[in-house]
């Protein structure tokens, strides 16, 4: 016997009309009315693929994403995931290119607000008050990818970026380095920024390593920062004998500058990255990188984003943290053999 | 003293709502009026500043631009400039990547249309009857960029690619190579597939020279196809001493192949790509490759779809064929002193 919508108003005690509009993820429904809803919805095990039909008429079925760089491996790689998952449910996607501008940020919400899309996926950590203010007040859910959201009231899906950078300082202790380089990312950034350094720092002063203050830089993420700090690190008396970037894209850069110099890596200096973007695979000698599970990222991004949309019972509460991964390739030599600990 | 929109009307012999509707750009304006006030315009130097800001009020100011791959280097890198032009127009860039999925793309533009974005990117060659009806019936300017349209009607953009690979393999064979390969791209492409081909047959029958079947094999553009056909090519009992790729993904997928197979580029095999990304300067040896002028590409795109909206009277007629550029790196050695004619 197949479970009808009326079914539901009766076992919920309320009218068909509120639960049609709890299916149809409208925001001003009360919080009693919504719970009674979704737990009739339970117990009587109302089919969810009829949900989604019933949801389906009226709704745009567009989810908006922002994105700072489109040039970054990176972010390219995590769009086609959200972009094959997004397929998969029946969302189209519309990507707007912020170029780190946070006012183009702010418009492209706008617009995204104006087309009624069902969702929206960020992907950019700076922010002003003007765009907290939108995402406090704006009428569809919005989730943050790959970055901590402003505002506890918002789902992030990220790694823990202070344990993986820790783990990956540990990683290159162990492997019998001392002289460590750091070539960092924005430090207004809280994650990739903030949070990378902190657990640098932190695995060194566990390990009781210091090092000289100009082993430690600042870029921004991309490629030629990489490739120009590398070259104050080679000019140095004491080179280092690892460089820890950042970023996979400022790696490369670092890379480049070594070999174009006529350096040998891992040989002369080693060389870690941070992503797992897939350029750490394409150069030579590939790149040892701290590897975020972009794919992954990309697809439970999506899948939670429509959670929220339809208010899914299994909706998530709190920030989604996927699982950092040291992915071992060419680019770093272990020093001694590795008994150091 | 200042030109009115009156003054125009009145050169033109033609009411103020005509001028108008011309200014704003409305779709059912006779080509006779159009002409007109264009010529008015023209004549009395009206402003085109106020003609901007008039235009300002009734729009959406937003593009819509699909692409078939936001993995590809090449597009993420013209992608950037579109959206940089864009933003000095004062236009909103939303990006569609379709996955070289003829269904979305025809989704998408109907969203684009729903949106009543002012006009239309496309850098995707493949096509359908249903997509072309679309185009042709469609209410805002559509371009086609880095692609040949599918009708006379629609602006391309793009550099002449028979051209192009003919002349990058006329550099191979004055370089003294004769044993030379060709990884090509889809052939149901005519501007990367067909023409880049044919340009490449073509140059060889000229000089006279003949290769070996085996030497031609077809990937999709991407850098795993590109290091299978390599290998391919590696297993023969006579390799060939220079491989021409469509595309530089496939080119740095060659490479990788040659040198994971611990042979040398170019002391063994020499290697040339094709449209100039920003990959074939991030890999060692850097790629020696057939320049597509991309950043220019991206530009000269959206200032023409500008025009076309704004119905300038310096709008594009025909297709816009920017220059191509052979661009020497690392990778392609010379066989023998250039003194081949």
């Amino acid at each position: 016997m197949t479970v009808k919508i009326k079914d539901v108003a009766r076992r919920a005690g309320v009218s068909v009309t509120s639960v049609s509009r709890v299916l149809n993820g409208e925001k001003y429904v009360s919080e009693d009315i919504l719970n009674r809803v979704n737990q009739a919805i339970e117990e009587l095990n109302y089919s969810p693929s009829y949900i989604a039909r019933s949801l389906k008429k009226q709704k745009t079925n567009t989810i908006g994403v922002i994105v700072p760089d489109l040039t970054s491996n990176f972010y390219s790689t995590i769009l086609s995931s959200i972009e094959e998952t997004a397929s998969k449910y029946g969302y189209n996607l519309i990507v707007c290119n912020i170029a780190e501008n946070l006012s183009k940020e702010l418009k492209y919400l706008h617009i995204f607000q104006e087309m009624r899309v069902e969702g929206i996926i960020i992907m950019h950590e700076k922010t002003n008050e003007e765009i907290v203010n939108f995402i406090r007040n704006a009428t569809m859910p919005i989730l943050f990818s790959s970055v901590q959201s402003p505002d506890a009231d918002f789902i992030s899906v990220l790694i823990d970026d202070y344990q993986a950078a820790y783990d990956a300082t540990e990683y290159l202790i162990r492997s019998g380095h001392t002289a460590i380089s750091y070539l960092g990312g924005d430090l207004e950034d809280v994650t990739s920024g903030q949070n990378r350094y902190n657990g640098f720092r932190d695995a060194l002063s566990k390990h009781h390593i210091t090092i000289p203050e100009e082993y430690v830089k600042f870029g921004d993420y991309k490629l030629p920062s990489g490739h120009r700090l590398m070259g104050e690190l080679l000019a140095l008396a004491q080179p280092p004998t690892v460089v820890f970037a950042a970023s996979d894209d400022m790696a490369v850069g670092a890379l480049n500058c070594v070999l174009d110099q006529g350096f040998r890596v891992p040989e002369d200096v080693s060389i870690m990255g941070f992503d797992g973007s897939t350029i750490t695979d394409i150069v030579r000698p590939s790149i040892t990188s701290m590897q975020q599970p972009i794919y992954e990222m990309g697809q439970v991004s999506l899948e939670n984003l429509h959670r929220l949309i339809i208010r899914d019972k299994h909706r998530p509460q709190a920030d989604i943290m996927l699982q950092h991964q040291l992915v071992e390739r060419e680019s770093c030599k272990t020093m001694h053999p590795s008994n150091s600990r």
